[in-house]
Order: C-alpha cells, then structure tokens, then sequence
C-alpha cells in the first residue's frame, strides 16, 4: 500500500520539465517548505509574520454558542490522558472503557438530566465536545440521558422522578429507550410487544410475542443497563389504547439478568462499539401498575384508562416526543466530529510534504488546489451548518405548544439531523482519502468518525425517512413569498441566496402539483413510488435555505463582532456557491441560472476555496481542540510519532 | 438507535388516510407480502410464476470473462465454513487467520506466480473471488503473488527463480514490497533508502537514513515475511544509478527478525485488519551483490553498472511495472466486492417489510422507489465496469512494447482502479445506508466493504494523482475524432453516448487550451494550482466514455449470447443516463444538451431504475456469490438468525 499518492512518481512527470515562476496566488499559499523541518515547525512557517484575520476567541464564542464556562471546562476535562482512543481491544474491554469515561464526565457534574428543566442546551454542549474524542461513549450518554432519563423526566411523574433521577444522574440507575423492534425498526406504531393490565395483582404483564418483536438495537442493553423503558401496546380488559411506556427492571443491583427476561448482545458493529446494544425480549414479565409512565396517561387500580391526549397516534408521537431532542444531541455529536475531522484534514495538509515545481518535497498538500477544493467547501459548511443548528436548539428549547410552531420545530431538528449527519458521512471519508495512506491507520481518527456518521444518519430516524417527514410538513406550511429578483452576480451572497430560495419554492411548487394531479387515493403511490426524488430534494432545498438564512443572520447581526464579518462572509459566500454547484444541473436545466453564468460557477468556486485556504488553520484553531481531544498523531508531530514502536497505539494504557 | 428507518411512524402518517391504487408499475413490484413470511418465502414470492428475461448462465460467462472453470471452483472452495469472517477477535488473531484462509487457497494450488507467464488473467481471477469474503486475506495475496512476487519474476533473473518460485507458491517464502517511505509515499523518486556497493566484499549496504525514509505500509511485513525487496537509490563509487530494487532478508527461518533490520508493527486500521503493515529499517544491512533484481540492470563484481535502459528515470518506472498489474489486482477485488454489496442489498431489501399503502408492513423495501434510486444505478454500474475491466485485463496481457501502447495500457489501468475504487467507495457507504441498521452491523459485511474500498482509493496510487497521470498521457494522445451528431433522445444510447465523446473532447481540448496559454514555463501552477478541476474532470469523462464503449461491444459482439441483449441495454441506458445525471450541470451549461432535455434527465433516469428493478434479483444470481461467500445473514434468513444468541457473529469457530 502506498502511502498517500502514487508511488511511481507520476506527479513529478507532470512538470519536470518546468521552472516555476509564483502566480496570483496569495502569499501565504506560496511559500516553500521543506521536509527537514518537523511538523510543528511547518505550522509555524504558515503562520510566521502573519497574524489571524478575525478574533479567533469571538469566533470561537459564536461557535460554541452557550455555555461558554462549561464548553471550556469540559474540553479541559476531556484532554486528561484516560480520554485517550484505543484500537486494538476487545468488545468488552472498549465498552468498559466508554462507560468509565461516562462515570467520570458524571461525577464531574458535567451532565445531568435535571438540564432538561433548567439549561437544555447545556445537554446539546456535553454531546458535541464529548463526541471529538470518543463518539461511542457519547451515544451511551445520549441513551441514558435523553432517550431513557429525559423520557423519565418528561413522561413519568413525580414517583418515577424521586425514585430515578439521582442514580440516573450519577450512573447507579443505568437505563434503555426501548422502542424500536426488529420488525418494526420503520414502522414502529405497528410494534408488536404488549402491555397487558391485569387488574387481579395491579400489574402490567409485559411480553414479546415473536422473533421481530425483540427490542433490537437496544443501547446499555447488552451489559450496563438496569432499566428499560418498554413502548408496548397497551391493553386494559382486551380494550386497545396505543402505545405507552413503562418502566420494566431488566437486571437486579448485582447485574444478574431479572427472571423472564432474555438478553442478547447485538455484538460486533462497524462503529461506536463502544456501545453495548442488545436484543431484548420479555417472557410475560409483570411490572407494578405504578411502572407506567403517567404524565399523559393513566390506568387507575381497576383499570380505568385516563388519558389528556385524545388519539393513540397523538399518545405515540408524545411518548417517543425524546427522539427530536435526541436529533439535536445526534447533530451536536456530528458537529464535533466534523470539527475535529477537518482540524485533523487541515494540519496535516499543511505540515505534508510533497511534490514542488523542482520536483523537490517541499510544497505542503494544503498548497495543491486539489487539496484546496476537498477541503475548504467542508470548512465553509461545517461552520454554516453550526449556526444553523445552534438556531434549531434556541427554538426547540422554547417549546412551542401551537400546533405549527410544534411542526416548524420538528421540521427543523429532523433536517439538520439529516443534512449534519450527511455532511459529516460525506466528509470523513473525503478527508480520510484526502489524509491518503496516514488516513487509514485508526490512531489518525477517521475510521471513529466514519463510524460514527454511519450511526448518525441511521440513529433516530434514517435520514431520508426524516426528509420525507420534513417534505410532508413544509408542504403543509408552504406559503411562498414573492422573491424580488436579485441581479445575476455569482460573487454577490443576495444573488445565491435567492436561487437557493428560488429552488426551494419551485421544488414544493412543483410537489404540490404532482400530488393534487396524482389525486389523493393515489398519494402513496405519488409520494412512495413516483416522486421520491422531488421529495427528498424539497425538504434538501428547505435544509440549505435555512442555513443560508442562519449564516446571514450571523453575518448582520449586531451581536457578531466585526472582525469575524469578513471571514464570515468569504465562509456563506463559499458555502452558497458551493451549495449551487453541488446541483447546477437543476439550476441549469431550469433556466433559473443562464448558461454563461452556469458555466463559471466552478471557476468562482474555485477562488473561493483559493481565498479561504489562508484563514483554513485560524479557523480550526477557533474551534479551540485540544491535542489530546483530536489525539490524531498526523494533527500533532507525526514525524516524532513515528520515531519507534508504538504498535500503532498513541496510548500504552 | 433505530433499525432502519424512522421510529416515530413517520412513513405511515404520510398516506394513512389513502387507499391504494396500483399504478403503471411493472406487476411484480406492485405484489403485496407478510412479514409473517420468512425470508426465504418472502424471495420465493418475488420470483414465483417468473422466469428470469436472460440466461442466467450466460450472464455469468460474460461478467466471469476468463478461467471459467477455475472461478467456479474457486467459490465453492471459498464457500468452506472456514472462510466465515469472524469480528470480536484481536488483531492477532485476524492476521493469523488471513494467512491460513490464503495457506489453503495456496495449498489448493489457485494461485501461482507463474501464472504471470501461462496464464496472467488467473492471478487477476483469484484476486476478485477472494475478496469477496475476505479482503485483507486477498490484500496479503496481492502483495505476495503480484508486489513481491511478480516483480520476482519481472525483474529477477534465473538465480531469484531458482531461489524463491517454489517458496512464493508454497509461502514458504513469503514476502513484501518496499518501495514507500513515509516521507515520500507521494514522491518515491526522491525516496532517501540508500543501497551502496562495497567492492571489497561485493556486497550491497542497505541503509535507511531518516525517520522520514522507513519503508512505510509493508504488507506482510510485521509479522509474516521472510524478504523484502527493498527499493533504493543505487550507488557504485559515489555514482549515482536511480532506484533498483535488491531482495534483503528480513527473518531467518525461525521467524527472528534479521540483525540490522528494525521491523515495527503499524496497528490497528480501519479496514483489512488482517493485513500485518509493518514500518522498517536498516541499519547498513548487507546483501550479496546477486541480490540485486538484474534483469535490466547490474552491478559486476568490479562494480561497473551495466543497464538496458538508458535513464533514472525509465529505470524507476520498469521496477516500479508490477504496481500497473497491482492496479487490475485492487480494481478486481474492489468489482468482487461491489457484487457482494450488490447482491447483500439486494436480497434484504426484496425480504425486509416496510409500511405499504395500508400502514401494514407488508412491502418489500425494494419496492420503494427511494431504494431502486439508490440501488439500481450501482448495479448497471458495477456491471459496466466490469465489462470495462474485462478489456482492460486483455490489453496488459497483450504487454505491447511500443510506447504508445504501453502508455495507452498505463491509463487503462490507471483509469479504472482509480473509477471502480471510488465506485465501491460510494456504494459501500450507500448500501450501508439503505439496509438501515442491520447495515451497521459487522457481521452484515458493510463494515468489510467499507474499510477495504478506502484502501482501493489510496493503495498503488492515490486515485486523485492517477486521475492526473490519466489526464497528462491522454492529453499527449489526444486527436479528437470527429463526431456525428445523434439526434436528441435520452431513451438512446447512442445519444448518451455522443454526450459522453461531446465531453470528453471538449474537456481536455479546453485543457490543452489553457496549458498552452499558461505557457511552458507555467505548467506547473496552471496543473496543480488552476486547473485541477479540469484535470480530474477530463480523465474522468475519458474513463466513463472508455465504459460505454465496453458495455457497447458486448451488447453488439456476436459473442454475446443473444437472451442477453435486452438486459444489458437496459443497463447500459441506466448507467449513461445516470452518468449525463451526475454532471447534469457541465452538460446543461455547455449547451451540450438543451435545458428542455436536461429537465427530463430525473424522470428518465427514474424510469431506468424502476424498469431495471424486477431483473435487480436475477442480476445478483448470476453473480453466483453462495450464502457463504455472501456471509451476510440480511442476504439469508435473517429473521431465523435472531433466533437465540449469537452475539452478532455468524461462526462460532
């Protein structure tokens, strides 16, 4: 295996020839370097005589968004050396670890579900820094903490609380979300697992009547858990009420298995395995009547069932109502991945080495504008992307409890769960590829996040069946303003914004009169069978529109500090021409762009990677990753790293 | 995590007002099932009452090309229980597992390094089949028969055959190929190993003189091989000869390492774990002057260097020739498993129920026009490139000795392992997705794909830096013919296949251009600072029209079996309408195809997909990959294997 390029030498026939004479491209991207000097100090040529062109703290300030003090304490907390990625170890060594590192974060105090009530989006912080370094361990957190504790704290009542909350907090009272069965992994109302009241003792009699009514997937299930919260169809005397959640106790506080209930461990993934996902099934297991979660709905002691919600649909969307804030924990955890992933991309772009015009090594890859055009569209996205999703998390957290605001709010969490969870799928393997052969070693990280933005855009929804959702309500809301024309200018932002706009309305313009043609017994056929791609584009056109519209919100606000106003518009400028580009065929075809305009979008991308490329290092040092949070050796001195035996491990532990 | 889809029901909400109506659709992708149906019965359905639209077996002979017999042996002997892939075990024991799997195939006798001179196509044979089930396994194969042993056989004389021939069959001596060095995986001519003669004892000096110039990635090299041979820059009397390749013994035959040779173990990957990478170094280790490869070069006992080929240069590439035949080995492997990523999507998505008209789970997901979007043009894809690599294969067999037909077989090889590389990237990553999480689950082999594919992209050349040597030697034979216009009509292959030429001549006439107004002495900027873009683009165009030519002449040979033409121009419209789709915006701005038509292209392209789909299952038989090789439980009865415990593993070995 070669390491990064070709091994014959292919580059250097390109040019060996030739002299080379500097061109227009800004200074800092021309200077020559040399491979006798270490990594560090090739990064610190870059930056030699040059200082930031922005206020790299008030970037970073809004980046993180909230929680600055704790943001920053607990990047600290996660540099400590037990943080440290290992690679060669067994299933059962890595979920010890992940689990270990989750006790300490918690008896630091640096989660707690009782968030949920006073500081949501402290939550949303925990998730993306503690993703950077150990995603598996992340996703254990975001089980216990918002699938199972914050399901407890928003549909159990004060006896569940008082019992819980304490052990949930600092891990004695490990938990499970348990909806999803094998069977029904994409149609869960259709689940087949019971909850059967039996007014004699006062019980519930839990059971799974099949093999695709095994609780499947089931995270801590395998081994840490005590809890499960079982979604079962619940029944009073034969009488059907939907879906309900109750408690059910699936290991004693000795970690023996409880009676009548079957464990299975799901094994080996192709990520996070840190994480002990299980199939569970329940064997006529009774849990006290008082297991059920109650906010919303009742049974009393002679099986009278009450309930404030009217529909057993409008009960099953309230009780899984943990999956759209479990998206923003999903998007938060793929937001630090992707910082960390280009962080990692940008500093050993800069500090490898390869060929120059004399065919010596001494041009960093970053200088190369292949290089360039991988990397810097995923620089300008990234950052779009978390403005983007910081707006989401403001309008989650308000709760809205009119019937559209709800919808807008879910809208957007399933969108930028969606498109984050891409992007970062999209990326990592771009930038492993990018990082070529150093890419490839596990200790350099991109395997993790590979991993990880699998499990991003499957977790909590697959991402295209959240795009349909998404379709489906904006069409709902689809109300199109009037756009004034913007004259045609590719470097001017209003102009690309407006096509961004312009295609989002012909999008849903467009579905909508496919569906009306298609007639409404004709709608499944129109949607499922006919329409796929118009759907998945329309709710893709939505997404972009909305981050283009949070990047210029940015950009105008008063609060934004001034020197972050230039890098911020070269970063939506780059970002909306890229956007236009990744779907010129549609901007073309539709004549919404002329073709003389269409055929310079790549050149005037071109030159926006090319003008970015200086700030690309500022930038990911704003993001203020630790060493030992990327802990990638090709983001440190990788020279150094390879002086001697290190089994190809950064930590001996 | 959710299984596959959504959790909350969203799909159902979308249509469950609505009774269906069946549409146009084609009658055996409008049936309805149970998933009280097993897997297998589920399957039988899909072809109940059906005969597949093509000889089955033709279609095997076709895609097979060469060794039938061979081939077909080879499956059945890698359908042994000992080939199952296993998943929770250390690397250790993933290595020693590699090397007994390729002991056996070895033992058998499927593989011979002297099939370079009877029967080369053999070697390339084995490779795809092998990598199916186990791509590390056939990682260690590669470097053993092709690396290490081809270049034995290419570049040794009589006295290495003598020698090592028996031993590279047997692997009794197994070997590496050290030709990257850390420092110079992306410029090896410059590489620093030094091999200096000493004419008083008429030995070579091996020496490694930097932590930059370890010999980096060496497969086999951790802990299996007995030799390298080691790629250095030749001295005699201070004069330097360019780089020749000298076998160094790096283990005695108790396995302990050699005095002066430090061997360090590179770890953990994410992908092809199997393979043992080692990094070494040698500390002035000396070699007999016979260990010198000879056959174009030597050194005599007085030290005078005689060569056949005249400069540094020219000699670099001939001992670097092996790596073109290594490009056809990673290209067969990556098509090998594109098949079986294929063929495990396939069958889940035809046996997995997911929510039809009614909101019951009774539709199979390949019903779904959002999975035949994603599947479909894979499949015409995989099978294209196949028929391209077929060709390819031939051309390097015939070894022409002009340049221009050895520079037309460089960009052959070149062209296509860098396409299907990156091909399998993609549909690795997609096919992944779209089976949901049973996707993420190792013993479901994505994982495999997944790891294995992003070695194919950087392995024996960088693909992004072949895709520059493809646009350079296209360049320098480019004379355009003069094309006829086809009328529009994008039902017509040959009116894609004009766009396809249209392309092509147009993209690397306007780099020619713009080479030429940069000047000579800017070629270097105007390649690698301004024009990457063009460059990837143009070999890209030339690889892509080069598919469609293949795919054309086996529709039109005679040699085709005739039950085979229909299905292979429905492929072959599916992959040039969806190949125009990709780059929908170069064709629509370069007026090449008119906005009216490029609207069109989504539809048409749908309709490929969904006319390709009843044969999508027959397509996979005739790949005759068994259950074994598969491994895949989602690709079996995959509801039966969550019957009890098997801790996510499908051998109990």
């Amino acid at each position: 295996m070669s390491q990064d390029q070709t091994t014959d030498g292919t580059m250097k026939s390109c040019w060996q020839k030739i002299s080379s004479v500097p061109c227009s491209t800004s200074a800092p991207m021309r200077q020559t370097f040399s491979n006798k000097m270490s990594p560090p100090e090739i990064l610190e040529k870059w930056s030699e005589g040059k200082t930031p062109s922005f206020n790299l703290d008030a970037m970073n300030s809004l980046l993180d968004h909230d929680n600055h003090e704790m943001r920053e304490k607990f990047r600290n907390f996660m540099s400590d050396p037990c943080m440290t990625p290992r690679y060669n170890i067994s299933l059962a060594e890595e979920r010890d670890i992940a689990l270990q590192r989750l006790q300490r974060i918690c008896d630091a105090g640096f989660i707690s579900v009782t968030d949920f009530w006073h500081n949501p989006l402290r939550i949303f912080a925990a998730h993306e820094i503690a993703a950077i370094i150990d995603p598996a361990m992340a996703t254990k957190m975001t089980v216990q903490f918002n699938l199972f504790g914050g399901t407890i704290v928003m549909l159990g009542t004060k006896r569940h609380h008082d019992k819980l909350i304490e052990g949930i907090d600092n891990l004695h009272d490990i938990g499970c979300f348990g909806l999803t069965e094998l069977g029904y992994g994409n149609n869960a109302v259709e689940m087949e697992t019971t909850a059967e009241y039996d007014k004699a003792t006062q019980e519930f009699i839990i059971n799974t009547p099949s093999t695709l009514a095994q609780k499947y997937w089931i995270t801590n299930g395998a081994i840490h858990a005590k809890h499960i919260i079982v979604f079962a169809q619940l029944s009073v005397d034969g009488q059907h009420h939907g879906i309900h959640g109750l408690l059910v106790r699936i290991r004693d506080d000795d970690m023996n298995v409880m009676p009548g209930v079957t464990v299975e461990d799901m094994g080996h993934k192709i990520g996070v395995n840190g994480v002990d996902n299980a199939k569970l099934a329940f064997d006529h297991v009774r849990v006290p009547r008082e297991n059920l979660l109650n906010k919303y709905s009742d049974v009393a002691e002679d099986g009278t069932f009450s309930t404030s919600i009217k529909s057993n649909r409008g009960r099953f969307l309230t009780v899984a109502d943990q999956l759209l804030s479990g998206r923003i924990c999903i998007a938060s955890m793929a937001i630090g991945c992707a910082k960390a992933c280009l962080t990692i991309s940008m500093r050993y772009a800069a500090t490898r080495m390869t060929v120059g015009p004399q065919g010596k090594s001494d041009m960093s890859i970053l200088q190369y504008q292949l290089q360039q055009r991988a990397l810097m569209p995923f620089m300008a996205r990234t950052i779009a992307m978390n403005l983007a999703l910081d707006y989401v998390k403001d309008e989650w957290a308000k709760r809205p409890d009119d019937k559209t605001g709800h919808l807008n709010v879910v809208t957007l969490c399933c969108v930028m769960k969606a498109l984050i969870g891409w992007h970062v799928v999209e990326m990592a393997a771009v930038c492993r590829e990018r990082c070529g052969g150093q890419g490839y070693l596990s200790v350099n990280r991109f395997g993790t996040f590979i991993g990880s933005s699998h499990a991003s855009v499957t977790a909590e929804g697959d991402n295209s069946v959240l795009m349909q959702k998404v379709a489906k309500e904006r069409l709902n809301l689809f109300n199109p303003e009037k756009l004034e024309p913007v004259p045609e200018d590719l470097s001017d932002p209003a102009y690309l914004h407006f096509l961004v706009q312009t295609r989002e309305i012909a999008q849903f313009s467009e579905l909508g009169v496919k569906l009306m043609k298609g007639g409404m017994d004709k709608i499944f056929d129109t949607w499922m069978l006919q329409e796929s791609d118009l759907v998945q584009n329309a709710a893709r056109s939505y997404g972009e529109r909305l981050i283009s519209e949070r990047m210029k919100h940015a950009i105008d606000s008063d609060d934004t500090e001034a020197s972050l106003k230039p890098i911020l518009s070269k970063l939506y400028h780059l970002y909306l021409i890229d956007t236009v580009q990744r779907d010129l065929g549609w901007f073309a075809a539709n004549e919404v762009l002329s073709t003389a305009a269409a055929k310079k979008v790549n050149d005037v991308a071109a030159e926006a990677c090319r003008a970015l490329s200086p700030d690309a290092l500022d930038l990911c040092k704003s993001f203020k990753l630790s060493d030992e949070m990327l802990s990638a050796p090709i983001a440190r001195d990788w020279v150094d790293f390879n002086v001697g035996d290190n089994q190809g491990e950064l930590s001996k532990l």
